[in-house]
């Protein structure tokens, strides 16, 4: 039998799909004994789907496809929670299996996604949502799951693991290294989604939720960004023998899920440390099998595409053998989400203020009132009568942290602009 | 319905399945769905059992798992090609579902044993042969099948990896490295088969059969090891920005597979540099996704048991839910094995010379007599009257590498015990 595709969004991914289906059709029913054929292709811009020969199966409305009885597989790859989320879970209710790259999706709207597939009794595969060609989900749902995995964590949004890369290397300042990233396709015209760690946030609640069986939202993710990082506290990391990279954490603790998103210094030693570039990685820990990480490349057309049509391959295998899902939602458990202000840790904070006497007696006052105990403090002289002054804690609350900052950022006339606030995981 | 496992092997590996399985099988019926049950246990070795408390379901004999009407999966970790052998096939005869850690097996006998389960349409899973817990058969037979395979490459050997890292770090000789290892538990008492590099050439015919659909055996491997690498070489290396590691190598060329095992230099700045100690790591090249490389453990009883349970566990769905066998042998193609001798790639070779007049300009010689051009030269005097030279050839052909270093050992009493000789890949 021949398993049908229907295609929404004919963007980067979508065209990347295209593109491999018809170079390696054949391949395909050698290799794998599978036979797909793409007969629907939707998309807002008839051009894109011109562009790669499907002008002849194009239709401006996905209800054609999501409707249309022929069709096996529905791939959503528009992204959004919006239209994206209509068309997954009409198809779903249709009785097609789903693929889909929609990070968003997935991380606000998961349970639904996957209930209305169980509902239905059919697939929703997702693999590309994270990692880009990154095979990640698929090992957490298979290899891995004789372990308890403890953390997972990752370089899961290349424009900022480039733009850090290039800070570091090159001394370059945070809003260059931006413009250059945009220059070179690697960072979208409103960056925000990227530089705040909202794309990451939305990976790690997929990954945490597969990981620990338990359902993790992107509102449930503690997020900071990259833009109070500058060069100099790149230098100063490496003087201590670590690197500095926007990690999405998520660790399972005797009290719940420890899950966020921020600046995170990491032994320059550590796995995860040499992954530079629009490179993702992620590094899994589980009870059996120790440490382990996945790296390769997390976007672009090629890598998205791969995942995509691999998730495409596997289903169709199952619809071709009259495999039903075997698989579904894995969130078995109900943990709870572990606030942040509980957290404890160490924290590199980097303070900009005004060259004035008694500045620096006020700020160590504040750290001690709160009984955040201090590794070290180095003081650089700025131009025009600032001075960069860096803390490095011992173990401390965050919400103690929090605390000291406030207050310091209360000191009369002191503060230039926000604080630095890196952690660290060791 | 309960999935009954017979395990045949109490070692190590063995151990740590059975450990896995009574640490977490309430989790697996809680998250999985599936639940499994250790029913016999085989052992030379009754005090192994006793000491994991499955005396009471201990055999001596294999043939009472093999033909327990019972059981549904044999788990077979004793390793070898005899014994081993008879359990896997004589199982699949029997219609059980195997899951094996056996590089030896699949890398020699694989076509037989996945043509018996093919007759017996019955599965074998054999995540564990290769990298210890890193899952990377299951990533390449369904994550990257959008892919066609380019290379995959990795340090697959954590015994040579160890020795060479302490070699590079700590300036340790090749001997102080290897009882080092040993009395680490990292090396066995007999080390050839991982300092000759035997073990890496099982595991790349099992990964390069699976990358490239097409069948690899282990006689197919040319195969070189370590112990002409002394500390010298590494230091070498990383003055040009290299780094020395044994790896194992499979490329797909227009001509056929390329496919060895050997000291590489490979630049500093390339993912599998960083890899160090025990760790193993698979480097794979796809058409779409381009680099991804998976990183973990490659030895030990976690990281092992890790890799077996994933496949009884993912078997044991199959069994519950009335699914077949979804992927048996993937070797639809018969591509022809590259001749070591047609490679062409740029060499490092250190000779050991007696310091004499003539030497030199005599070698000089027999590099120019085979057009063999040579990029640098690099002279050491070394005590006792012998001096290092150190080669780094452009783009040569092996076979004329081969005679020059033939040539040269055939000068009169020149040459002080077989060169060092490492391929570069860039």
């Amino acid at each position: 039998m021949t398993v049908k595709i229907g295609l929404v969004g004919t963007g980067t991914v979508g065209g990347g799909c295209i593109d491999i289906l018809q170079k390696h059709k054949q391949d395909f029913q050698r290799h794998l004994g599978v036979d797909v054929e793409l007969v629907r292709v939707c998309s807002r811009n008839p051009e894109q789907a011109a562009a790669h020969n499907v002008a002849d199966i194009f239709t401006p409305d996905y209800r054609d496809i999501v409707n249309d009885p022929k069709i096996d597989i529905v791939v959503e790859l528009i992204g959004g929670t919006t239209v994206a989320r209509n068309v997954v879970l009409e198809a779903l209710a249709a009785g097609k299996n789903v693929v889909t790259a929609n990070k968003a999706l997935m991380a606000t709207h998961g349970q639904e996604v996957l209930d209305t597939a169980a509902a239905a009794g059919k697939e929703v595969a997702f693999e590309a949502s994270v990692g880009g060609g990154i095979p990640i989900i698929d090992p957490l749902k298979h290899s891995l799951i004789a372990n308890e995995i403890g953390t997972v964590m990752g370089i899961v949004n290349g424009t900022t693991n480039y733009m850090l890369t290039r800070m570091a290397d090159n001394g370059m300042g945070y809003e260059d290294a931006l413009k250059e990233a945009q220059a070179n396709g690697f960072a979208e015209a409103d960056p925000t989604a990227d530089v705040e760690g909202f794309d990451a946030a939305a990976k790690i609640a997929i990954l945490a939720s597969i990981a620990f069986n338990s359902r993790v939202t992107l509102a449930d993710v503690y997020t900071s960004g990259i833009s109070q990082i500058s060069p100099v506290d790149l230098e100063a990391a490496r003087g201590m023998g670590y690197v500095v990279k926007l990690l999405a954490i998520a660790h399972r603790t005797p009290k719940g899920i420890d899950v966020r998103v921020h600046p995170t210094m990491i032994p320059a030693t550590h796995q995860l440390a040499t992954v530079n570039g629009v490179y993702n990685a992620i590094y899994v820990v589980g009870d059996a099998v120790g440490e382990t990480m996945f790296f390769g490349a997390g976007a672009g057309s090629g890598p998205a595409a791969s995942a995509v049509m691999g998730d495409v391959l596997e289903v169709a295998r199952h619809v071709q053998q009259g495999v039903g899902p075997l698989v579904g939602c894995t969130c078995t458990d109900q943990l709870p989400i572990l606030p942040v202000d509980e957290l404890q840790m160490k924290y590199y904070i980097r303070f900009t203020v005004s060259d004035k006497l008694g500045v620096l007696a006020a700020m160590a006052g504040i750290f001690a009132q709160y009984n955040v105990s201090v590794h070290s403090v180095v003081q650089h002289s700025k131009k025009e009568s600032t001075v960069d002054v860096v803390y490095v804690t011992h173990v401390a609350k965050e919400s103690d942290i929090k605390a000291v900052i406030e207050e310091i950022a209360g000191l009369d006339d002191v503060l230039q602009g926000p604080p630095s606030l890196i952690r660290v995981e060791e």
